[in-house]
């Protein structure tokens, strides 16, 4: 079935998310509560999410203007998990540009971020009436598990034995539930069917797997030119990733005590252990591992989405975005 | 007119709310994220703000039950608040008992108390859907507010040029309104006019100023066992109570000299300070005329219960209350 016959460009809804984001409103008063709020959201990013939930709106309905709320209250929450998350993991720069924290100070990094949850909370509340309850619970739930997610990247930094299926989890939680949840938000406002906005949640999660680790993947591999990373930044900071978890795993008797004894130097040259780390990926097969994992999960989004209940041509758009994302040229 | 000819005890509401409040349920994992909200919540309190909603909802329905969830997530909030303030404040005590950034860290008081207010507002959402837009429109508005409040609070610390005017703003927003908000709530789901459930904002207004104009009274005047605080706190740290700043206001140059030379000591006797404001206080005539402004608020905040639609004999709970409350009693 193809709903919508006048579907709109991907630059067009860009378009429309930037001004909508540029319209935000705040309270003048306490200044020093609402700046930081104005600072980190001028520091730009992709909008992927606000983006996906009005692609995803076009699809079943040719109005998206019922979901820029929800979707901009979306976007305001993943703005306040790396304000407090940047806080928590003491990061000094997020896109080259000093973080809340290091602008004011912890003390105002804290509730500048509680009032920001609070105003994703409003921007959600403005979703349809004959919707709200259902984008609410699916916001509430989601962002729960965001939290959860990071309390266990958080316990993670101090394991070594973290698992594959534990990582997965946690990565789930912490970076595809929110793909998964715009992508919903705009199919309950479209008023998709209940199978559709399944679909798209999985699809949603898949995709943002496959995208945790190729992040992972272009730590190691990445050209810092395209990626906007320096290479290795993972490998010097001991993040369990998926290539550590699986080289500690693979790795020999041999091969496993001297990966620890690197994870645990505490004076080293960041060049040699960054040579270290990817020379034993290599020997141990880990860039293919990763590879085919990525593969595995865009497969299962791709799938996801051939199983909707629209006309193939109109999902065309939600593949480009797909591809972009996984070539970091979104 | 007479609404609800069966009213319920203050004993059952406070009974209902308990209960309530023991079967909030929380996510098992990841255990380290949910164990500090049930560990704030098990500190105690008063419950006031649920008992509020509580005893308005009583007024104008024989059915309570729709207004508990809205009430919890209130209460949750609340807790929120102190969670985050101990954090910001860097206060090690609460009821007694160590404070969560202590028994845990600073990060986990963060994640969790983000998470809290998660909580809070998937309570408010079960707010019967008549009702929600509007419940959890006051319910946004008055959390910006209290954001607000916290960082007037913690900017007044730098300052010794605090106006009364300020003050009173700065305790309406950290103090009353929420109150206020925890009063309207009842009334909005127990089905008040609109007048009726303004005038409750307006009574929650007039009695949150009362009460935290009493709190800074006690801290000077208080019986330590009634009161359950040290005397002189507020003046150990130099708080801008009402006290403090009228007693600025009203001193003359040389009066006015000692006040701050004994604000910017930073090596004193905590007796000698203690004994010296109070000494000025009562030079000052301030213990008067903080005692003739909780008496005006106070009494404001009856008159709005006397405007009420409702039956005079039904408003006897909420006087009771407040009276408990302005006597510690409660």
């Amino acid at each position: 079935m193809c709903y919508n016959l006048k579907m709109k460009t991907l630059d067009s809804i860009k378009q429309r998310v930037d001004l909508a984001v540029s319209q935000l409103h705040f309270a003048n008063q306490p200044e020093s509560l609402y700046s930081p709020i104005e600072y980190i959201l001028s520091l730009g990013g992709k909008r992927i999410r606000p983006v996906l939930s009005l692609i995803v709106c076009d699809l079943y309905s040719d109005d998206i203007e019922p979901v820029i709320n929800p979707a901009l209250g979306i976007e305001v929450f993943h703005n306040f998990t790396l304000l407090h998350d940047d806080l928590m993991d003491a990061a000094d720069k997020r896109r080259n540009k000093p973080t809340v924290h290091k602008v004011w100070n912890a003390n105002t990094a804290i509730l500048s971020g509680d009032a920001m949850l609070i105003v994703a909370y409003q921007l959600i509340s403005k979703t349809p009436n004959e919707h709200l309850k259902e984008v609410l619970s699916l916001f509430t739930t989601t962002a729960l598990e965001i939290c959860g997610g990071q309390q266990y990247d958080m316990l993670f930094e101090n394991r070594l034995d973290v698992t594959e299926d534990e990582y997965l989890e946690m990565i789930r939680l912490k970076t595809a539930v929110l793909l998964a949840c715009s992508l919903k938000t705009g199919a309950i406002v479209g008023g998709a069917s209940d199978k559709d906005a399944s679909l798209l949640y999985d699809f949603g999660i898949n995709l943002g797997l496959a995208f945790q680790l190729q992040d992972d993947l272009l730590d190691v591999y990445g050209d810092p030119e395209i990626f906007g990373k320096n290479v290795g930044g993972d490998i010097l900071c001991n993040k369990k990733t998926y290539l550590l978890i699986n080289a500690l795993k693979n790795a020999n008797t041999a091969q496993r005590e001297r990966l620890v004894d690197w994870v645990n130097k505490e004076h080293f040259s960041p060049e040699e252990k960054i040579a270290y780390f990817t020379k034993m990926y290599l020997e141990l097969g880990i860039k293919e591992l990763a590879e085919n994992k990525i593969k595995y999960y865009y497969a299962e989004a791709v799938k996801c989405l051939s199983q909707l209940s629209v006309c193939p041509s109109q999902t065309q758009l939600l593949k480009t975005v797909c591809e972009d994302l996984m070539n970091r040229d979104f």
